[in-house]
């Protein structure tokens, strides 16, 4: 395997958390492609695709439950299997690499933009907003409507284990937005005053289930029993084609460490720490997706996958995705 | 500004609301389009077209808040640009506006019957139905059942403040439908008789919420309460692209006065009187939209509007529609 | 039958709704029985015992399904008849039928001002009220939070047919009270700014359900919809004994002259106006009750008719109200 | 009318229920379709095609509350008509019959195996999952998940009355799955262990609403109540396009004697059966369905519907379809 | 031990069920206890207590999930304790035994009919009324009201796995009441056209749980969906004093041959059957329960146990109750 | 005022939470009394009770927001005063005082004993059982439940902003019982393998809602979502007399820097930290409060509260608890 030195910096970057966040991940992978292609030896095309798909699989495997990632890799790979059948050149097939690697990225900046502007047009002045953990695309909405002249107030979880809402909070008081901070498990005391609540995506299921950073489902069905709008900001690239053919989402249990100190574990060696990094929202609590493309109910996440991504998509997968995919059983005698 | 007399008179009726109901406004919007083309002094394509951008806007300040007006006005106005680009001579872009203008007329009626017959095929023997406020599409679902031969019966709300139930029960009455008229506040009351709930729409959003005469949010709360199916009917351009975009309908308010005298208000200076005139009923109450297109439900309004707007309608929007729209905030530092 | 001009011209006035509201016509119900007392020409216990129970009658027969009617006359008519089982002499009994009277009368003012004192407690600064007919019980509540310098909003229906609703807003205005009146099925329009629904009662059942004006269930409804505190004003005289055994509240239903003028009755033969003055309301949408005892939830309703009533009350019951009651079929053979 | 002997044999034993279960019936009538192709002694196009209209029709109404058999037709009519149409001759519209019919018996079978891989991926180590009746797609997702090595239990219902459940459980457990059996009324009992439900479906309707043996909505509404995800397994051409144009899916009514012994019936002349066979799942009840397509919510079977016969299918229904559809009242004078 | 034999074969009778039904063991062990009294060799008070409580022991274990059982012998048995504690003689002992006896027996006649005539008070002209399994106390309610002339109709759920529902079909179709036999299954089917269910109980728990026959609970799950009134008939003997002291009521799971012939247990060693005997309905699906004492909602069942039981019950418990009963951990430590 | 130096300190330790606890309050409350009746160095009756009252409102004022703090203040302070109206000495007073708070004091204690027994008897072998915060009670559910053989997991959240939840983890696993740990906001992830949830409580309402640690109510929703069992642990102590007279019970906000690092505050100074300590579970959501005198549904609070301070509690209430109750308005004039 040649991969460069560089793309595995970059992959252990990934893999450490150094690099987070669905949107982070999502353009560093396909900047890893851009520096694979760049720094490819190949001689011929067949060398040169596998060069990349080598590179693809280290940085898929990096964070395996992640959505963004796969897709961003999906992104400039469709791209250059295509040219490659096509039967473009070497460097036909590296340019295309590049373009879709820039494209990528730039498309994922101007979603931020465009979700805010058109989740900022659902906030009313007067509004009391919560919010969890920290979103870029959800900060947009909320920064997008104060800037444009609305007056709010937001309420932010402090969003344990590792406190994301205190930064979500300190950028909004940096805007001059009213903000509150409460810990996680006041989100219910607070709702009956709460007019609409905001939050990102780390993925979209093909059933509108959002999966999203531990506690949002909680706070969802707080405010679906308070009659609470409940918003979720999410770029298509987090949508995943993958539960189209039936996969679950899985999700991620993190370190034990990031809830209690190495003593208390010691001193209670009976007590186990359970620590999952998000859960799911069913369809049903979530009023509104904000995409770039536009504003979604929930269940219309299918049309986003469908346009995106094609009914089956594992015809459109790249090889380093294809493994691993089962056979189904011929059920033919039943 | 060169707007013909009859197109301001035309504004003026809509806007007094000598003209009404969502359909009555959107017919007589492409009519006073026709209006203007055949009016217009225009010398040039440019000119005309600007003739036409001027009567557009007219037009659509009568009632800003409605959705079939922009809609009915984007239908041709779309139609005359697509012209005017396609390198058109002025008569040309003329013909487009009075070929337009017609077959949205055509359509608005015909979509009137195909809703009547589609709907009609929910009813059965034995029903008990509500319906609220006057609609011409409710009413054409209950007469198509009717005169198909069958037998059912109406409880009708009488629409304070307004009273536009008595005109709905009025109406059916004379088809010979039994029909019991009550005042709004008593649906919850006959609603475990009741089999399913009819009524139109004033505007559908993006996530399926419909928008129709105050009061339908609440019956159609008390019909998700008591497992009673909820049928909203809704030609396609009600439909609001706009919402797509994240924006909100707005609610209008209406005078104090059509709810008390006057002297009530001189007697009671300390009360005051709110008096919006429509509501918001939430997708998940409402079972299905029939639509000319056929019945959907109320989560798949988006594929109706991606398949009549497109996804980034403003893309499609005339000039005139287009100003005032906010840029995003750039968000890339965040 | 020997009862007096003065008791019949009481029933008179009942009747035909110039007595009216739950409080009104006990307190009226109990005057009469005094009347009829001071008036008997009866010379012995017998005959005077007579006198009053066909006073009572009379009375009972004005209005057959209220329940502070039958509850003012037993309890009056209870004290009479155990005066007469004790032994006491006819003078004695009559005085028994005055100060019972005179008790019930003042208990029934006093309860107003209790139930005013304690749900004024649960009304909080900065809160949204919402109320609905007129109520004396849910204004006290409303009147001594205000008096008591609690600073709030009210929002009130109109209530039609009636338009109660407007002397509800009158007098809240006239206190000085921000009062907000709207149509009735703009209830949940405005709910989502709703901190607390307060309203009265015309009687309550066995298991907590509350008879009260007609939209009163539909508010309840959308109230614990938007999880917004549902909070009845009830004294007790308004609980339903005969709920206990069995019977079922009856809903009066009135003319329809109240809802359309005659003239649209005559236009359309066809329509039939259907006009019940009251609905149920569950106990699960009732938060709490406020009676003269204390605040109870609507579960409880059965401890209130327990302690006032026994379980047994047809025992309690003098032999006019006895009447009618059927026996019980002997089931021994399945 | 020339419809082959073997063709109205194939038709009795659909309508005899020799052959039974939505699939079977599909394949059947296209395989009668075929029949009814290469026995034809039709001498020019327009006899071959009545012909065909002809089978079709014998065979359309030998189950007419079936939709898999006019969708199976329409399948292969379409596609001879489209071939009529485009001018070719009686032999190439035979054969395209032929090709159809082949089309799609192989389609049939290969969604049942794509299903069964799609769904297998949404059970998990552990689960408890429930089943009701006989469902070939249903037991493909279970047996697929056994296969791949997933380890779970099963809990079937008997399913009365005709204990289609036996059948399933005694499947199972031959594929070594642990499985228990259950009255049909002990599912809410259970529910509170269970995982998943998995079903299939006789039909499913343009909102989304999902009609399977009696009994299945009962089971859904315990899931929905517990929290329980619920899928439903379903080939595309179970999907109703009728249902568009709001045509309502009739349940049909099964004889007595499927209940109940005749003596009992005689001996209790007073008692009548009702024997509906399948009952209705709104779509807000079902989590996602599974198709040979991909995973679906619900709300999305009218994308599928599009995409299979377009909004407006009564266009392309072929002539022996379109009987019987009314035309639509005219409205224009409301 | 010496219980006569009369009391051992009642014992036995009501272990196999050829005793069954909460009232026919209840009142047969009442009379198990006057025989064990009448026979009793006692020569003094100790001896004639000791037989008792033997003879109450053996009753009690024949059947020790039910909860009419022990409350039937609680009733002797507090009595027989209070006169030996009173320094009665073993003969105003024995009298006590045989008063108490005949008091139970009578009682629990007469609840039925007054059971039946308060719950019919409830029933309305033309109401569609549901019924599950049959219960003595339920069929009274729908005789008493059919024969005070109220017309309605019934729906009668089979009740698998014995069917009894059959039963109670047959009864009321004698009565002339008209009655439709479903599969249990098919209940939330015809849910929608219902106005009442009236059930029995086997046992009601301080919490307003009710335990009935399985399937009950689904029912009331579909009644509460549909906004269905759910009412239950239960004696107060069938209230659980045990359960106002934590103890969970068990429910009884019965064999395997009740659901499926011997021979498919054999072809299918791999299935296995589950069969519990009744399921738990949670009081928020309970509308109100109807008692000898009265109507009450579920919530007040702890006034009736607290009437007939006391708070701590277990004060009260003869000592054949007490055994096996923990005591509490100290928990000071905590 | 002569309040002792002994008392005083006491009420500094509550003050400042070195004591804290429901339970630990009280019991130092009623110590403060016996303390400040042996110190006093009253010369007469009337100036005994003088300084018992004084010391009363000391403690009292320590915490104006607890329930048992003056529920045990009154325990005693009702005896003294009754002691004091029957004529008693100033001895026998002081004797009253002592004896009083002796027995408040051992009941408290075994009031847990017995709630772990009667609580325990809910506990299932196999059940996994969530809890919240850290409560003696129901510890002592769990530990009685572990002690008498029952095997089961618990799930503990960590408890935010105090982390009291890894106390609980802590104590149960030295017991032995298999605990995890989790953050707040999992407490819905983890929820669908939940059979119970039990906690503990700080207050109950008169109807039936239960004040405890924020986050409980969040927990409670996420419960009754998913058809779990919410218990609730609570000595009847807890619960609040002056709720049956209207009062809210108020929620205690708690400093910011229980929450966030002083420096995050300095940082950031345009967050604010709102910290409230307790939240407030509606009855609907809790299945049964588990007191010392039984099992009861949260609705039948009020038969606690009525049997513990009677209906009109104000006229049990000593002299320092009854100022600053308002009168009530005078409503005659509405």
């Amino acid at each position: 395997m040649t991969v460069p030195e560089e793309v595995l910096k970059l992959a252990e970057d990934i893999k450490n958390m150094r690099i987070r966040g669905a949107g982070e991940i999502a353009r560093a992978a396909v900047r890893g492609l851009s520096i694979a292609a760049a720094k490819s030896e190949a001689t011929n095309r067949e060398e040169f695709l596998r060069d990349l798909d080598d590179a693809a699989k280290v940085l898929l495997l990096t964070r395996p439950t992640a959505v963004s990632l796969p897709n961003a890799l999906r992104y400039v790979m469709v791209r250059a299997y295509k040219a490659y059948e096509e039967g473009r050149t070497k460097d036909e097939i590296k340019e295309s690499v590049f373009k879709a690697s820039d494209e990528f990225y730039k498309n994922s900046l101007k979603a931020i933009d465009l979700i805010g502007m058109y989740g900022s047009r659902r906030i009313e002045d007067g509004d009391i907003i919560m919010t969890h953990c920290h979103s870029t695309a959800a900060v947009s909405i909320l920064v997008n409507a104060w800037r444009s002249g609305k007056r709010f107030e937001v309420i932010s979880t402090e969003t344990r284990p590792r406190y994301q809402g205190r930064i979500t909070a300190s950028i909004l008081a940096k805007e001059g937005i009213p903000v509150s901070l409460i810990v996680d498990s006041a989100a219910r005391f607070f709702m009956e005053h709460v007019d609409k609540v905001v939050v990102g995506a780390d993925a979209v299921a093909a059933n509108g289930a959002v999966v999203n950073k531990i506690g949002t489902s909680m706070i969802a069905l707080a405010a679906h029993e308070a009659r609470v709008n409940f918003i979720v900001a999410a770029e298509t690239y987090k949508f995943s084609p993958e539960t189209v053919l039936g996969s679950l989402i899985r999700i991620e249990e993190r370190p034990a460490d990031e809830i209690v100190e190495t003593q208390y574990l010691k001193d209670n060696p009976g007590v186990k720490v359970r620590n999952p990094a998000f859960d799911v929202t069913p369809a049903s609590y979530v009023d509104l997706i904000v995409t770039e493309k536009g504003v979604i109910p929930p269940e219309a996440a299918i049309l986003i996958l469908k346009e995106e991504f094609g009914w089956f998509s594992s015809v459109n997968l790249p090889k380093f995705l294809k493994e691993g995919l089962e056979t189904p059983v011929e059920m033919s005698e039943y």
